[in-house]
């Protein structure tokens, strides 16, 4: 029993790493590989859920598919199946540069897949042209 | 609609800093008058979870009850139903003092009562003896 939490968190903590990495190097659907089978975004917190990998790979490729993307992690807290961490992300499109810093809410399933996402940022005070 | 959105920002932040408050000066009860009706404690995460007020009450009177408490904000974010923050605690007991340092995500209701609270911090590695 020790040894699989131990495993769980150790895998939850790979996951966060390998999250941020990808919004930087990866592409779309790779991410969506990282979650499970059954999930649920919520990105920013009141956003309608996404729920469907089509979803995923189209609202990750909001980020993926711009000129420069660039994600930060900033620290990460892993306890049982849930890791909360904050990063940095900047992005441009041409002349607009944009950044936010966000603190994601994941949890996570016995495999290490991620279940549940929420992203606590505010579009309207947190959003910074850059 | 972007009035009632400010006002439950206001209302979340308010709730977040009585809290911590509570925590250092306040009773099991009062924090317990922070909860909606129904709600979920996770506390730490992995914990069995406690759903009544008793069980509140209770959990609450663990750090309430001791010779010394003292809770500090450290940063909280709130946007949506949602804050999350990270905060020190110190209690002391006779001579034993301990600390922890957990993030919680907190959601809550349209009224700006907590309908939910996890807490992110593991018994193993994050409560240190002071």
């Amino acid at each position: 029993m020790a040894d699989t939490a131990t495993d769980l968190t150790a895998a939850i903590n790979a996951a966060v790493d390998t999250y941020i990495d990808l919004l930087t190097n990866g592409t779309p659907e790779q991410i969506a590989d990282l979650y499970a089978e059954t999930f649920s975004v919520e990105d920013p917190i009141g956003a309608p859920l996404r729920t469907t990998r089509d979803e995923l790979v189209e609202f990750y490729g909001l980020i993926c598919n711009l000129d420069e993307h660039k994600a930060t992690l900033k620290w990460k807290k892993v306890a049982g199946n849930t890791a909360v961490f904050e990063f940095h992300l900047f992005t441009k499109a041409g002349d607009a540069g944009f950044e936010i810093q966000p603190v994601d809410v994941m949890v996570f399933d016995e495999n290490g897949k991620v279940s549940s996402m929420r992203a606590v940022w505010d579009p309207a005070t947190d959003l910074k042209q850059v």
